[in-house]
């Protein structure tokens, strides 16, 4: 397994969760790299929040995500199968990969155990790591002092968009998994996002121990700034504001670079994103400290996401 | 895959269906053979008829223990994950292998690439193919008229268990899968049961062109008769009524042995089956044709059941 592994390859931590881990993932896994991925555990929403709430395990979903992203290429099938939905019956919302990660779970006893043993048969290339084992649920406090619980009612926010997140906090307080604590102390780079800032990355950076073990890894430490604003998360954010967040919660200075993308979308893709009130994020106003990395890392069509070649090229050229 | 292995290796073809087919495999596989299995295709109880109902897919019941007998033995955790039961809330019931199967076929379209591609997931050693795709229930025609249709109310007799069946057949009528075909037709064995009579081994038989391909084929056929009666399938047969019944649905004079044991378990072991009215099958009465192999093939404690290791060595003397 991996962390047997004393190849001289370049360690990159990636921290996040959700669609975005996936696409820096899918690109960097083309380079000769050890990679791990630490993903968030605070996901509830969907076929996990059924899963957690029915079997009482820790959520699959990010996790399954991941270990599509880390697959072996050759293992096509194997990964369409894990990201399948069923829409039918009892197993209806059910994704594929989720319902295998439960039954590894209690087959074997132990939620690390499972993802070890989904990332063999995957054929995973890298280490596949849960921010934590402690059984958690996400909270956001708003400025007004009212506190939402759960990762599902913030990500699809039933509270007023309009309030600002103060503070996000776990419950119960989380603790670091020994791996994962490894991995990114062992690093050569960190890689933070990108991915929903309160509800994938921050979720990781709250996480008890992360901080210190960020700041304390001698790797390079990167942030990939969002490319689009959240209603109700971060409306109105710059990228300025984003990197702001994210030093809020594991300190000034941490950051060597925020990467942002600058090539803004066709009017006619970001259409599609005036009904959600969600915004292109902007450039400008940066210090120098985390140095900004500009460029052009848009997908060429379609949603508005990162490329993930374009990113994975920009990541290698902070080894 | 198998199909296209042009080895030397004997091929041997065991036909049946339900535990009976995981006995006999879990044997034969440990001998350099190309082994195929030919597996009923008419299960509709439990987590298969929930399936079977909800999805509309064919029954993956008994393709999933033929899987798992015949999966390479180093994946022993796939093995248990495939065989997992899951306790709770909407997922109760199944099995994981059952569920596989079915993302499977709804990914692929078709059933047979499904058990294929499940094969390769497994590390399956020789080929599982579907006597039919023919979606069919199972029927059984009492010895008053009446007929009793779904094998769940054969096998667990909803029926007056004493009046005798007098005949089953499919409805709609089946047709013998291509593979299947193949493989009975360039067998140099083939291997008829062990399993319950008229609900793993006959709903084979009464498949359109079984019977011919059975017939034709220039294999040694061997029928392995039950150690034990069941209550309201073959209540009072002994080893004649059970050839003699496999006889009416080959044709006489196909088979050239009949494996019959003679080892009779312990009064203990026996006690456990009277509440089931089952009763061990006694071997008088044998003509020559089939020609009757005798010996000690029970398993040396538990349940009446075939010893797989003894069983293979049996039909291995054969070829």
């Amino acid at each position: 397994m991996a962390k047997h592994n004393q190849s001289k390859k370049p360690k990159v931590v990636v921290i996040g969760g959700g669609t975005g881990v996936f696409t820096v993932l899918t690109g960097l896994k083309k380079y000769p790299l050890d990679v791990a991925a630490v993903v968030t555990m605070a996901d509830d929403g969907g076929s996990t929040g059924v899963l957690r709430e029915e079997f009482g395990i820790l959520p699959p979903g990010d996790v399954r995500r991941t270990l599509v992203a880390l697959a072996h290429t050759d293992n096509r099938m194997l990964s369409d199968l894990f990201n399948y939905r069923f829409e039918q019956g009892g197993l209806r919302g059910h994704t594929f990969g989720n319902i295998m990660l439960t039954a590894l779970e209690r087959l074997t006893g132990s939620f690390e155990t499972a993802v070890d043993e989904a990332s063999r048969i995957l054929g995973v290339d890298g280490e596949v790591l849960p921010v934590t084992y402690t059984n958690v649920r996400l909270c956001a406090e708003l400025e007004d002092g009212s506190v939402v619980r759960g990762e599902t009612n913030i990500d699809i926010p039933k509270h007023d968009g309009r309030l600002k997140i103060k503070r996000i906090f776990l419950d119960p307080p989380a603790r670091l998994s020994r791996r994962a604590r490894a991995a990114i102390t062992n690093a050569d780079l960190i890689v933070v996002g990108p991915g929903d800032l309160y509800t994938s990355i921050i979720p990781n950076l709250v996480v008890r121990g992360v901080r210190e073990a960020i700041r304390d890894s001698r790797a390079k430490k990167a942030y990939v700034v969002n490319l689009m604003t959240k209603w109700g998360e971060t409306t109105g954010f710059s990228a300025k504001d984003f990197v702001g967040t994210v030093e809020n919660y594991i300190g000034k200075g941490v950051l060597d670079y925020a990467i942002i993308n600058t090539k803004r979308p066709s009017l006619q893709r970001l259409k599609h994103y005036e009904k959600e009130s969600a915004e292109f994020v902007h450039a400008n106003g940066m210090n120098s400290k985390p140095l900004p990395v500009l460029g052009d890392i848009l997908r060429k069509r379609g949603f508005v996401r990162h490329d993930p070649e374009q990113l994975a090229k920009v990541l290698v050229s902070l080894l």
